[in-house]
């Protein structure tokens, strides 16, 4: 029987670090961050050379849906979630629902916001791993090759070489602190682990029957049972358990763009016009036509919307959601969310 | 013939300094920089204690004028001048203007802009000056005892005193590097020439006739010789050239306002919300019903208007005037000035 490939992106992040740009009902991933098109629009175009935008699905919630389905026309499973749940019942969810259509189906599940420029070699090894997940009954993460000891991701461990492209994964890591981080890049056994999954709705059927049997419904019986189902991420609930866990070569460069010191890194994008004098090293965002103007300033995000302004020294980016935790605690905030 | 009081207030100010709140037709004294009044309703209320609004005249210009006439609905004579020429050919203009209606007028020259928060004693001042004026044939300025060596003003020095209110002026010095106002804060012979001056018509009629004589004409001739006059100011043109000038003791608390910065030292404006995350020592203004926030960041002044955002660090708050220009060199920026 031929095995189908199908795309499943998970687009339930807040994006509090992008605020004011992004909203509760604008997160991250459909706003033009880095580029022209949305984060999602991106992933979406990434993807259309190996799955049709038929056998794509959408995870998200309730607040983003109406505008997803505006950003992405030819996308027509965008799903909402019927209560956050993180990712291990939201791909259980995705599964059940591709599995009452194409119970063959070999699936790559990815995050609807990263940035991944080289769209050809990332192709490549989604393919690569695709056609692997449908032979054999395992469970693939593509891990990024690291260029910085970041301690914001997590790492797996990779073990013993299968092929050019794969190796068996030996152990995964959550956020390591710093000396660690360096470690694992100096031993080069380390990759992040980016959150882009490869697997056959039967390897990942098996998986969960085995560590999370209470998730592995149909689509009917899980999004009554959705609310009730435990907050967890699909490493913790299965990856880290299972033993058929394969890790991929993902030699493409990949930034989750996490705040908005990221967004230098790839050029920023379109805004407002900025005049400066003595100014510099200044990440600028906001709506084109309004102008934004610095005098002796260095080093900072400066983003505009028409309700809201935000200066932000850029080291200082990821306190953007302190600031956003503040808001949501005075009332009066609430439609700045 | 008993003397009458005039007040002129001179509102020619660009406001540069202020962008992007002031902008040409809307400058500094137009705006409610400090307090819920805008400069020039706060200078009016405050020369309201000693001549009455219908004696008071404001000399501004065209692009002003308009805003000026709502601003001051009590104030009847508000003239625009042809072009701008600085504060002699002003200074002129409104005595020709004044000598029409009131040969005998004593009158005090102050220009729209100054914050002055002891209203009483600076109405005693002037109260005293007009009377001094009004019995001799003297040119007052009101000199602000010094609070520290401030090298942006001009200084004059006194010489005899002639009472517990007045001394004869020995010279007038332009802006002074730092060590020489360190040395005029610490001599005690010094004050600050602030630009605000009391005088019979009669006295600066002489003075005019004697050192600038082709400003001294009646309105009808002057207005249409305005744009070949001299562009001087009063202090260069007359004060520091004539023999009977006049030091009033101005001991009251005065500021020019010159910049944001400046702003902070009397307690800010209403403005926009602002919510901040470690951050220190910002002056932020703007529109109400819009929110500032900061994240990591100190002394910066933060601006928000509908059309443009200013950041600045505060020690550089004068440098705004460099930005402005910098404006004014783009085609496109125009409607932004």
């Amino acid at each position: 029987m031929a095995t189908m490939n199908w795309a499943v992106i998970m687009a339930g992040g807040v994006g509090e670090r992008f605020w004011p740009m992004s909203r509760r009902k604008r997160p991250k991933q459909l706003l033009p961050i880095v580029g022209s098109r949305t984060m999602i629009q991106q992933t979406v175009a990434r993807l259309a050379g190996v799955v049709p935008p038929s056998r794509m699905l959408v995870i998200t919630n309730a607040d983003q849906a109406p505008l997803i389905r505006k950003q992405l026309p030819r996308v027509k499973h965008i799903i909402a979630e019927p209560v956050g749940r993180n990712t291990a019942p939201c791909i259980a969810y995705a599964a059940a629902i591709i599995g009452g259509r194409d119970p063959n189906a070999v699936m790559v599940v990815v995050p609807a916001d990263s940035f991944i420029p080289d769209v050809d070699r990332y192709r490549r090894v989604v393919c690569e791993s695709l056609e692997l997940a449908g032979r054999e009954n395992v469970l693939i993460t593509i891990g990024i090759q690291p260029t910085s000891p970041h301690t914001g991701y997590g790492y797996v461990q990779v073990g013993e070489r299968l092929s050019d492209r794969f190796w068996k994964a030996r152990r995964f890591v959550e956020k390591p602190d710093r000396a660690t981080a360096e470690q694992f890049l100096a031993s080069g056994e380390y990759r992040w682990n980016a959150g882009m999954f490869v697997w056959s709705l039967r390897a990942i059927g098996e998986a969960f029957q085995k560590h999370q049997p209470d998730m592995w419904l149909d689509a009917r019986s899980l999004k009554r049972a959705y609310p009730k189902l435990e907050k967890i991420s699909i490493d913790y609930a299965i990856m880290e358990k299972a033993g058929n866990v394969i890790v991929a070569n993902g030699d493409f460069a990949w930034d989750d763009v996490g705040d908005w010191a990221a967004v230098e890194r790839h050029g920023g994008r379109v805004g407002p016009e900025f005049v400066s004098v003595d100014s510099t090293g200044c990440v600028v965002a906001g709506e084109p036509g309004h102008i934004v103007a610095a005098v002796g300033v260095d080093d900072l995000v400066i983003v505009h919307t028409r309700d809201a302004t935000l200066v932000c020294r850029k080291s200082d980016a990821q306190r953007v959601r302190e600031l956003v935790k503040k808001l949501a605690a005075g009332k009066k905030y609430q439609k700045l969310l």
